[in-house]
């Protein structure tokens, strides 16, 4: 049985990577896919796990060759998902996770109608405003943009398949948890082993 | 916030009554809807609980008058899910669940687009067949009749939203209940809620 591909998008301060870390920790058949960047590589990171850290020469030449299922450019930098790599897991039977945009995300959703697309969406406005405060490392000017970008990306929620409203870390991961079994026992799939079995 | 129809069907023996009574426990938000028959009630029976008792003369004036979401006919008797109760319940933002064959969930299919299907099926024929003869309360005849039956209604499995295999009854509760949790994270449902929110 193949895998099945996962894209989750939320604006900034969704508390994103804390949910999607609580998922993975109930259920491990769930990876990250990894994304190539042209962006410098930081202290810490490491090439093949974080990123793969390409020029951009290389970039370009990914996307040329049609190396890559989904792409975009913030700040300057390139981000892109190279689908050979994704594509050999999804076939080992993994899951698989992208954490994209909504740009990328729009693009999986054309290159492949069976990805499964997940917004989370803060509880409110609000709340999402706090967040941003309460990580107490951004300026006011700051803060207005990602909140300007977050009102943006809300209004393409309507695009995905699911939205989960993170007004708790673990009520937010159960959400996603049931989004993945019952994907699982969704008719196309499961056919096919009734087949086998019957 | 309105509720959410459910169907399940499944082969005589494939263990339905079983799961779902374990799904209503952890979920006493879904609730059966009461179907109407003509066929004569037992002891025990609560008229308008277990079913709605009715003549052969008042089923069909509901059927002419419009007032069946789906009928069928078994052995002689006529048996009908009347809607007004059912919108009633929906409207009051109970789920509700219809165990009904396939026959009428391919009714409900086409008069509630929005109604969602799911077939329990037994893990294989084999532990179908055993099944039934663990009952031990059906002839050899009878078995026959139920398994060539439970194959016809195997290969309608592919009309349904979702497939769960009833290999144990805790992981089919799981999964459906998986199934009623991110039928409610879909976006055509969650979008209302954004937008109240934000």
């Amino acid at each position: 049985m193949k895998g099945k591909l996962y894209v989750i998008s939320g604006p900034s301060g969704c508390g994103k990577s804390t949910v999607v870390h609580a998922v993975m920790a109930k259920y491990p058949n769930l990876r990250f896919s990894v994304s190539a960047t042209t962006r410098p590589i930081r202290p810490g990171e490491l090439d093949g796990e974080d990123y793969f850290f390409v020029t951009r020469e290389r970039f370009d030449e990914m996307l040329r060759d049609g190396e890559l299922l989904e792409h975009a450019e913030y700040v300057g930098n390139c981000y892109g998902t190279p689908e050979r790599p994704l594509q050999e897991a999804l076939d080992s039977g993994l899951d698989m996770l992208l954490d994209i945009e909504p740009q990328g995300a729009m693009q999986v959703r054309q290159k492949r109608p069976d990805a499964v697309l997940v917004f989370l969406a803060p509880p409110s406005m609000e709340a999402l405003r706090a967040r941003l405060f309460g990580r107490g490392d951004t300026s006011e000017e700051l803060i207005a943009k990602r909140l300007e970008q977050a009102r943006w990306e809300l209004q393409q929620a309507r695009n995905y398949d699911y939205i989960i409203i993170n007004d708790a870390v673990e009520n937010a991961a159960r959400e996603f948890l049931a989004v993945i079994t019952a994907e699982k026992c969704k008719t196309a799939d499961r056919i096919r082993l009734l087949k086998e079995e019957h």
